[in-house]
């Protein structure tokens, strides 16, 4: 068994909308003289994906609704904020002691519909990419057309959990991965059990590239090296269980 | 920046009842020609912890109550398994489908209170270290008192999670560091933003780690090494959310 390794990737400069992730990284990886290696796990903040993609609101072009102005009073919120919330929601999940949490279009159960506020220069309102699967696709392709290797590709983003405090980084887009490991019916040699368990390796990707990424300096992107993961064309949609399988919505 | 390395500990042996695991994984670390640095974060499967300690139980030993016969023959469990559910629980969270879920008097919150199913020789039940926080503290304490080198120790068990398909590895017990990562009020130099997170990066170090102890050949310890943490006594403790700041319980 073999030792992962996670690189951090400094020298992604700031992004703006048209930019090109996979140009950016394979610039960067060249500065830093890194190369990509196949079977490479490149993890790429959600953050700058949404804004390479436009999704990038400035709150003062936003017009909230009657009812996103009586809900931002309720939880103390900016009501231009949770007017997008709203537009960027399918269903409200909880709502109380100032925390919205509903499910996006793309699927994913967190706070706020995962938008980030930003002051860059006035007030913006980061989204999440419209659809990270794909994002993470075009990545991954564009990555394969100018460095030749073969790797798999997971859009993160930090989400809260119930029970639990603090943030972790999930996969919400992946592309060229299986993003599960199922260890069902297979033996635990050293120890001679049944295993049972579907292991969410791409969100345990996330959160490994996260320890690299999120200290004071922030740096976007991270390779993780090593795992020697099921190489498939995958969805990081494969990681959100089927409301009809779910006891807490 | 540097890279965070994850190594996997081949080597332990088969634990039983009154093993040091300190001591199992210092002699693991030698036979594979590695050393422990200061700094390392030594993650810990509890399922050896759970059984250093004589936290296994023989299911034909176990004589169910009537409530956990029913409550067994509504989930389609085994009323042994069920009665020491209800043992290991001061709260059930939720009952439904064959799903039973609650909180340990550890205080986590997971299926089955935790507890594992071993088929060693006979039908055994593992079940979660007493007080994981206490076994991470000595653990920690009698590697110093080996190796001299001041690390942390993580205990890790994969729980699955609301909305989101799979387990991944976190925190339960933890000793030599803060769990938490608090980003709040520091700003992201490359992008100008400024953050308004805590990171759980315990339960991301666990997760990291899980990588590559997941695997066919099961690894019960690993090393990461570089992450940089904040030394301090430190609790898994700090990563249960109290009950009145949580909407899912």
């Amino acid at each position: 068994m073999q030792e992962i390794r996670i690189l951090p990737l400094l020298g992604i400069p700031e992004i703006n909308d048209g930019d090109d992730i996979a140009l950016q990284i394979v610039q960067a990886v060249r500065k830093a003289s890194l190369v990509i290696d196949p079977g490479d796990v490149v993890v790429v903040a959600h953050k700058i994906v949404s804004k390479a993609e436009g999704r990038v609101k400035a709150l003062s072009e936003v017009k909230p609704s009657s009812r996103a102005q009586r809900w931002a009073n309720d939880l103390g919120k900016d009501p231009r904020l949770v007017e997008l919330i709203l537009r960027e929601s399918r269903r409200i999940i909880r709502m109380e002691r100032g925390v919205l949490i509903s499910e996006t279009h793309q699927g994913q159960i967190c706070a706020n519909a995962g938008i980030d506020l930003s002051n860059t220069q006035e007030e913006h309102a980061v989204l999440l990419p419209q659809d990270p699967d794909e994002s993470a696709r075009k990545i991954r392709e564009k990555l394969k057309s100018i460095v030749r290797a073969d790797v798999a590709v997971i859009i993160a983003d930090s989400f809260g959990r119930p029970w639990r405090v603090g943030q972790i980084n999930v996969a919400i887009g992946v592309s060229g991965m299986n993003p599960l490991t199922d260890h069902r019916g297979t033996m635990d040699s050293s120890h001679r059990q049944l295993r049972a368990s579907i292991l969410a390796s791409a969100d345990e990707l996330a959160a490994a590239a996260e320890l690299v990424m999120g200290k004071t300096q922030n740096i976007p992107v991270a390779l993780v090296r090593g795992f020697g993961y099921e190489a498939k064309e995958g969805t990081g949609k494969a990681l959100l269980r089927p409301p009809e399988e779910d006891l807490f919505r």
